[in-house]
């Protein structure tokens, strides 16, 4: 039951077959168990102790999985930071897990300096780049080829595998910490739904710093099926790797999909190999969908929905994706070994059809955030995972996330969602963009405001967007300000920053959330 | 992560699907959900408190699987008790459980004087019969008419939700701790190898009482499949019940699928249904493999090895059951999520191809024997479970089971498997039946002793078989000393007492075992 396992397992079975294909270079499960176990070797020989944090700062590569999988051989726990990151947050998260080890690959070789001199924890650097290794820095390759394998290290299921690192863009970041067997768990849950079949040919096209780059590599690696990785997501890359390599399952967030299939280039290739579309982070439009289903006939959908610490929680099979079903706005339905339960601000189970916060139960969740009880203290609770997620249940088990429970406004002891006045809003057709916060009054606690965006020569003022939200929406939830702004404030990653639309309302006001 | 979701997913999503099939009664998953939750209540009522043992004896029904997680939703473990065992072997494992409630089917109501004589522990008996319950029983029907339904009671995914007990053919039975987790991760392997699929009806045709009662309802019920119960194990009644319930899958061992396909009115029922057959127990003859090939042509055959212990451990998929490959012999290669070592005499991983113990790791072992702590530090050490069987790996990572570890004579510091010489004297065209065992010798510690069963009208002696057994086995395997019987004695399940045939040689001698 430790995540090593999907290392060696396939280097008895199938040791000649390619494990994984990262440009010009293939490493069959046979090299690659002999090159994790070189590793932890290497790790082993600097002085990497039991539990140490190996930081891992590069693109996706062949290189970084072998670096992941060979600090846990070697009794360690990497930490693959957010490469989307600036380098305080960077530095914030790899001071904040107190990694010895720091590994960086050509991309950000030129951020080492200011690293270090925040990072004082870290003692050795690793350079996984070709060529010369810069100062200070020891080469990745080096290291492989001079140091003779170990046995496994592993000896605790409950120790730490992977401390992956959330948030961060509107606030400190968390390290999420995964154990050996939440992961096996997870990844059990992920072959179970047989949306991993042994066989199928995998691109990986998420960074790996992302959840995704825990669990799909290792459902692969168990199964015995080649993953071939792509380093940075670029859509015509990602239609060429695919064409080339004859792809059959992929993982993705709708946009990324929406970019392969809107390509301009997309009919020079030949993507017909594609039979399995994952996709994340959101539902898909109807659109997206009948675009796939057009484009690429062979490929089933699933969505699959979780967060770090909980991942997969949910399921939308194929069969719905159908134009015109409710279930399309869905999350789908409890994977088998998952469980999900809607409550209310007082811990209580909500009825079907009421929206309260999302909790999930399973044998895969985090074990907690790294160094913080009192936040692993609010977020597990009882067993459940509170995934922080408004949300409500159909009567047949389905899912609906409507919002982020931090983004409710609660005003006059009642809850409103923003995304469900956002949604009214946007169907206003001088509207380009909102975001729906709560700011503070003294009446009614919060009241609900809307920031609007309009379209290019179109004109509307506040009362005419109540007028129109007052046809889709109830009364309480009707926005009671409105402001107008040339553009919405985004995070790093593209969401709309509501705590920084919240901020100059709320300065020197605590907001009390959820 | 507990054992009860299977019950309630389903409930859920699919509420008017059949969820249990037994003779003329249909349960579907909203009334399973609904009849456990109000046997759990009756339960309660009754007095049962957390982690408290139910006995369940009776022959395979809707009822007895209804008992088994009423009993866990109300916080006990169900303990189902072997019906193939006399009355004496029933009390001593009813007794050695602690039972506070016993429950007993029609067939097995006679028995109820005695076990409750020799069983202090039951305060209560719970009758599953139709019609009036005896004197002194409770009618279960009656208490899940009359009991409102109770809140899962669950709280601990380490504790015990089975307690199955095995053994007790050749020696005291010992109870099997299975727990929440590691129930649930089993059939997570059990799905994740996708021989359970969601859609397909199921036939249960094991007794219940075997670990796969345990496994295969619970699979089947989480991912929403019909299971349809066979009473008992007649092949006629198989094939019928499979013919008019289209079965598609089922989990047997060898000689119950000979039963089928070798019965004289197979021609007369459709069976071209059946797409999976799982079996267990033993490896397959090549023989039994063709003619399932030739009457079951649909039929996609699986291996399942592993015990009680820990189930399951190895898969032989259907691609590996081919004519003429030595891999038909072998159990298998390790499920995704387990692993196999070979570990010899002093604890020490031996090279592939050597005979040693198989040890077994993964997420659902057995938590341990209950009450004997000292049988469960001889079998769970460092994580591993050691299986007490003996076996070897080839290269390319199938595991071959040869012997009990047991069973094995150690003669003059050699290590014999009896299997391998049983093998050699049935190749002799006298020999009907062989059963190889080590005596006690002076000089070599054991001697390989030989108890034969001549076919009618056939002679040879000792120097003959030793003679015939020189050209297949090393000199040091030779049986040295020979026998000859008019039959074997046999264990209620059928194998060979090979403890019957040790003890007249070992009276007052202690036998040094692996």
């Amino acid at each position: 039951m430790f995540v090593t396992q999907c290392v060696r397992r396939c280097a008895v079975l199938t040791p000649d077959k390619p494990a994984l294909v990262c440009g010009n270079r293939t490493t069959t499960f046979g090299e690659l168990r002999d090159r994790v176990a070189r590793c932890a070797g290497g790790l082993l020989e600097l002085g990497l102790t039991p539990g140490a944090r190996v930081a891992i700062l590069g693109i996706n590569s062949d290189r970084v999985l072998e670096l992941m999988y060979g600090s846990i051989c070697a009794g360690g726990a990497p930490h693959n930071v957010n490469i989307r990151w600036a380098v305080p947050e960077q530095a914030y998260a790899i001071d904040d897990s107190g990694a010895t080890m720091l590994v960086v690959d050509a991309h950000f070789a030129d951020r080492l300096p200011a690293l270090r001199a925040q990072c004082p924890s870290v003692e050795h650097v690793l350079y996984l780049g070709d060529g010369a290794a810069p100062d200070g820095t020891l080469s990745y390759e080096d290291l492989v080829a001079k140091s003779g394998p170990v046995p496994d290290q592993c000896t605790d299921p409950d120790a730490v595998a992977f401390l992956n690192y959330t948030g961060g863009t509107t606030g400190l970041s968390k390290g999420v910490m995964l154990t050996h067997r939440g992961v096996m768990a997870a990844v059990s849950i992920v072959l179970a739904d047989r949306f991993v079949h042994p066989g199928m040919k995998t691109a990986f096209l998420l960074p790996l710093f992302h959840i995704g780059g825990v669990l799909q590599p290792l459902a692969s690696l168990l199964v015995g099926n080649t993953t071939v990785l792509l380093p940075t997501y670029v859509p015509l890359d990602a239609i060429r790797l695919i064409h080339e390599q004859r792809i059959e399952q992929m993982f993705m967030v709708p946009t990324m999909i929406q970019m392969i299939v809107d390509h301009p280039d997309f009919g020079h290739y030949d993507l017909s190999c594609v039979t399995h579309i994952g996709y994340g982070g959101s539902p898909i439009s109807e659109a997206l969908v009948s675009r796939i289903r057009e484009k690429l006939p062979h490929a089933r959908l699933m969505q699959i929905y979780g967060q770090t610490e909980g991942l997969p929680a949910t399921f939308l099979p194929d069969e719905d994706h159908v134009s015109g079903m409710d279930r399309l706005r869905s999350a789908g339905r409890p994977a088998p070994g998952c469980e999900i339960r809607i409550v209310d601000g007082d811990g209580n189970e909500t009825a079907a059809g009421v929206i309260g916060e999302v909790a999930i139960r399973g044998p895969h969740l985090m074990a907690g955030y790294w160094n913080k009880p009192e936040q692993t203290a609010k977020a597990r609770k009882g067993g459940w995972l509170y995934s922080g997620d408004a949300g409500y249940l159909s009567r047949d088990g389905y899912l609906y996330v409507v919002d982020r429970v931090k983004d409710m406004v609660v005003t006059g002891g009642e809850n409103v969602y923003s995304a469900e006045v956002e949604n009214a809003l946007a169907k206003h057709p001088a509207v380009a963009g909102c975001a729906v916060i709560g700011i503070p009054d003294d009446k009614w606690g919060e009241i609900v405001h809307a920031v609007i965006v309009l379209k290019p020569g179109q004109q509307v003022d506040g009362e005419g967007l109540q007028a129109h939200c007052r046809e889709l929406i109830a009364n309480y939830k009707l926005p009671r300000s409105v402001e107008f702004r040339d553009a919405l404030p985004l995070t790093p990653v593209g969401k709309v920053n509501k705590v920084a639309l919240r901020e100059p309302h709320w300065k020197g006001r605590e907001r009390r959330v959820g």
